[in-house]
């Protein structure tokens, strides 16, 4: 994949960090638990329009962060979603303020169960309490109020990202004019589960895991981590890539056979495991993860009553080689909401890279988030 | 799914024992590497015609054994393949006689990297040799020649079973009249061998796997190979299966979210791989898993001039569900023993349950393997 064809990059930005709810004043979670204080991670790219009607947030998905665009110091490569956020990209910096914040629970600035219990004074591990996909909300909404901004011209996001952004759109949706929703789900199957489910045991019963205490023994789960992201990465490409990519390819031509790296692809899902141990936390794997198999948001009464009375137009995307959320997914999001009578967009796009095509650089995908993006700032 | 309608089991069966190479007479392996001494464990069902024209033999998949059918005194279940095997049944024990046995590498009474390393006293661990699918057959062509059969109506097997059939069919051709290929492969894509390598690699990694050498430290790697287990057996149910099995469905009803067995379906996988524990052996897993990876006979210089030579009728089966397999596997080896002008009936069955539908009742399934099997008998 190439980078997109347009112009050009935020450049140089840095990670800042809100107090957004301190111990005395915490944060008050969904199931009645209360954590604090709760620093959050954040970017911003472009600028916010006098009016503060250019706002653009983005969330990310499982093991995302706040740098979305542009280089940090000494970066080898630039934000995650790079080729989307930019000057003359799909998500303008030239005429969009867009804000990026790493999701409570993580583990890369803002508060999550690596965090120090001031309880304790170690980090929380298992002590702290678990999540709704309504907390992630609450304290995206508390980093907005933080920032002065009242109103959201998009909420977008992609996989846990886009599930994020419809929540917070059932929930809050006067907070929101527009909601784009990328290759997400509002209902995980037993497939999905089940495969979280098993990256989760590689973690738990890794001795090195010590019950959620790695941190204060000075450990770190490697093995299980490192596994539960090998076998996620194996669902977040389709069949048809692993095969373009790698097909039988050896390794080391000519090499003899064994128990090691053998095949080319198997060097890949190494170096997938090992850089990712670089840059996330076990236990924010857990917690997040058990967020996205609780997360069923129609099953509630009158799931849709609040957007009905404050409708909020959305952009719903899928994928059609995603196995991880395939298309059907997204068809279940799509029939709630038409069901409803919102204004939706759906659109299947062609991509033959899987799940991860949403983070890549598609030329139909980006042509049609950039009409959806234009159209909704021509009408803020 | 009920057990086959048809009449009866083969009732009580036992397991036998051959040593099939000495220590001084050793196997010869693919590799140039020798095994010895080679016990094979088998069992047979049925009676050998005084023509012994009646011959079917079974090869397993990856973790099954020589017990395919009937039952052991104190069995909770019958053979893995009961619903297939027995009187009135597709292969039809009034009939045929049958032959089933555990596979070289295996842990289920055939040698294997568990079995005792003559030249040191201990178990073999990676000291095994590396094995080839050629291997297998040469083994399998080893105990007909012990229980003095010179011919196979048919050789039958699913997913690394059918790959057994198919490697000997093309190399051996005189040694059977009939090939029925289940489920099955000439060739691993990335994606399987993706799988297969973060199995090997939570087995490995394991600190109790203790470079292989797990049974002479008193340690077994059981974290290692449940993982790989629960992580191989959501490959081979449908996720429609699944769904229909499990859905979101709370283990225990009102129960408090947490990390541990929440969802039904992390109930039925956390004792899919317990149970494994208690029958199969993590260097069993890592031999036989790797010869699958290996296994590619059509890349090789004329594939198919013994068989043309000789030919063998085949019949491909597959199923529409089966992704760790899927119909474009089978849809292979068609074209390559179409192009070659062998006798071949192929046809994909429709099952909701994936890959493990070969070791299931399905009507149509068994019809069409009765049809198969029964036309072989008439023109023995």
């Amino acid at each position: 994949m190439s980078d997109d064809d347009s112009d050009g990059s935020v450049g140089l930005v840095e990670t800042q960090t809100a107090r957004l709810f301190s111990a005395e004043k915490p944060l008050a979670l969904a199931s009645g638990a209360t954590v604090g204080p709760v620093d959050v991670a954040y970017e911003t790219y472009g600028t916010l329009a006098p009016d503060r009607s250019n706002v653009i947030y983005i969330c990310h998905a499982l093991t995302g962060d706040a740098h979305a665009a542009g280089w940090h110091e000494g970066d080898r490569r630039p934000g995650w979603w790079d080729n989307l956020i930019g000057p003359g990209r799909p998500l303008d910096t030239d005429r969009f303020f867009i804000v990026s914040s790493n999701i409570l629970g993580g583990c890369r600035g803002t508060t999550g169960p690596g965090s120090t219990n001031p309880a304790t004074g170690e980090a929380y591990g298992m002590e702290f309490p678990l999540l709704d996909m309504a907390d992630f909300v609450t304290v995206h909404r508390a980093l907005l109020a933080h920032l002065g901004i009242p109103h959201l011209l998009i909420a977008l996001g992609g996989s846990l990202g886009g599930m994020q952004v419809l929540e917070w759109s059932l929930t809050y949706p006067h907070d929101m004019s527009h909601a784009v929703i990328i290759a997400a789900s509002s209902r995980l199957t037993a497939q999905n589960i089940a495969f979280s489910a098993v990256a989760r045991r590689a973690i738990t019963d890794d001795p090195n895991f010590a019950g959620g205490r790695y941190a204060a023994e000075g450990t770190n789960p490697d093995v299980g981590l490192s596994i539960a992201r090998m076998m996620a990465h194996i669902t977040y490409m389709s069949e048809d890539a692993l095969t373009a990519k790698f097909g039988r390819n050896a390794q080391i031509e000519g090499a003899d056979p064994g128990f090691g790296i053998d095949f080319a692809v198997e060097s890949y899902l190494d170096h997938q495991g090992q850089v990712f141990l670089e840059r996330f936390d076990a236990l924010s794997y857990l917690y997040l993860s058990r967020v996205m198999d609780y997360f069923d948001p129609f099953s509630r009464p009158d799931p849709l009553a609040r957007v009905v009375a404050d409708p909020v137009r959305y952009l719903l995307l899928s994928f059609d080689t995603d196995w991880r959320f395939s298309t059907a997914h997204t068809l279940r999001i799509l029939a709630h909401v038409e069901r409803a009578g919102l204004p939706v967009t759906f659109r299947e796009l062609r991509s033959p890279y899987g799940h991860d095509s949403f983070l890549l650089v598609d030329p139909a995908y980006h042509a049609t988030l950039r009409a959806f993006v234009d159209r909704a700032g021509e009408v803020r």
